[in-house]
């Protein structure tokens, strides 16, 4: 198997409480890769500029990634985003957004990445993850992430592309701007009904929530006494639980679906401790062990049957 | 055993996007005692105005809970409060906060609430909160409220008070207001250092967190399809767990804690289904039961060992 995922590959400026970094390796795929590579050959595919350097390219290769299929345009500058985070890191500003190579990004598959069996679309234009969805029709398991911008400004294009894939993973909020819903269980009912088979609600710090035919499985975050960069959770929690996907064979049971939630919490738990790619980057398989059994433990409790009155 | 509780009893108005109540009963202690009344003999205290109605009266005596605490001052009003909930009733507006009788309380506990095993301070002054934990010495379980007001305002009185309880329950964002920490497993670790047993970190629709020196344990809100009025949601949770842990004769260990907790939660996710205690007044043990059961069912997974790469 291998997971194919489309998206940005960017340098980003960062700003939190807890430091500063000018120009550090960032985007949508490259968060995911870093993640999904611990149960998968990922294969990335997305444009860089001249200026992407050697080292970002050996950190997108960690754990054997290919990028085969990553564009370099001549000529071009990478994708560029800066931030500022507020003092609880609750809020962020984005300052700067220059697309630069990603304004006129077309994406082209070769046929090892069209090959997949699993694809992750992560936020990117929705007739862009439209064709991309299409030209890989052996996929067993298509998810795709998405923002409140296409949701405002390419709304139809947007629906069309979630009812082509598998499973949508999105904000909770964005999930009810999307349906105009009043919560997110309702939000997510009614994706189902386009033909979902799956639907994440991204909670931010406090969890995640999935939503399939079947049942709801709801687990919180990992807790932590500091969280220093949030920038790229949300990608890095996707590589994870479509991961753990294609490790099983693109199994889309409830069950399955359950266990890659606490994979996708557990790494974006560690990817938020340091700033962008730098703790995922030397993260181990043992550490992603750990944590997934302290969230077993920590999510458990035993039922023991109470006399209530009256 | 019995649980007594200190705090406001109401009448609310209140809007949300579902409908609007003029006046319909609140506050409080009539929140905790309606949850906490399936676990065990719940004593009241706190005052009523003039125009405490029969049928409020009957309402708060649900399961048997004891009024005999309930100060009725003539010539008084009941402590009135009007509110308004935003689209999504994450925000809420506060229109009018008239204390009337509970401008110049001061709690007057009978012989039989001091002798109590478990004691609530639900959130009122932390001077008063104090006076009445002092007088219940007999006390084996002390959990309080409180709000950011008081930290506001009152922080040494709080911080004198919360020193002398076994629980602290309060909301995420005030933990971390009260203690200037930045996250609210650091905001819980200082508050274990002042010498609580147990801190409850209430998330509004995202659930809540427990923290004991012994561990974490971390429980998702009931997922609802639509919430229509969260008023007492956070006193209706206080009153499963106090009221859980009152029936297991106070015990303070992180696995009752944890049970506590999913009865809280519970309880809490059927108080926000219909205005103020409509809901809650005509709930049922099986339905708590049912609920509770479901919890356990959407937050427990499986640790299946998969083959991590690098």
């Amino acid at each position: 198997m291998s997971v194919t995922v489309v998206g940005s590959l960017a340098y980003d400026a960062v700003s939190t409480p807890f430091g500063y970094r000018e120009r550090m390796l960032g985007g949508a795929a490259t968060h995911f890769a870093l993640a999904a590579s611990f149960f998968d050959e990922v294969r990335v595919v997305g444009p860089v500029g001249d200026d992407f350097d050697d080292e970002s390219m050996d950190v997108l290769q960690t754990r054997g990634t290919v990028t085969d299929d990553v564009e370099r345009v001549a000529g071009g500058k990478t994708f560029f985003w800066s931030g500022e985070y507020g003092d609880n890191l609750n809020s962020r500003e984005t300052i700067t957004t220059d697309l630069n190579v990603f304004e006129h990004f077309e994406p082209k598959l070769s046929d090892a990445s069209r090959a997949s069996d699993v694809l992750f679309l992560a936020n990117i234009q929705p007739d862009l993850q439209l064709a991309v969805r299409e030209e890989c029709r052996a996929a067993r398991f298509v998810a795709m992430d998405s923002m409140d911008l296409w949701i405002n400004i390419a709304r139809e294009a947007l629906e069309r592309t979630i009812r082509t894939v598998d499973c949508l993973i999105l904000n909770d909020e964005e999930l009810e701007m999307l349906t105009g819903a009043a919560t997110t269980v309702a939000a997510a009912q009614e994706l189902l009904a386009w033909g979902l088979k799956a639907v994440v609600a991204k909670q931010g710090k406090y969890g995640a929530t999935l939503f399939t035919d079947e049942d709801v499985f709801a687990l919180p975050a990992y807790p932590l006494e500091q969280v220093v960069d949030p920038t790229g959770a949300g990608d890095t929690f996707a590589g994870g639980f479509v991961g753990y996907v294609a490790a099983q064979g693109g199994d889309a049971s409830h069950e399955t679906l359950s266990r890659a939630m606490a994979y996708g919490t557990a790494l974006a738990s560690y990817n938020v401790e340091e700033f962008g790619t730098e703790r995922v980057t030397r993260l181990t398989a043992d550490e992603i062990a750990g944590r997934v059994s302290d969230l077993h433990r920590m999510t458990a409790f035993t039922e023991a049957p109470v006399a209530l009155r009256g």
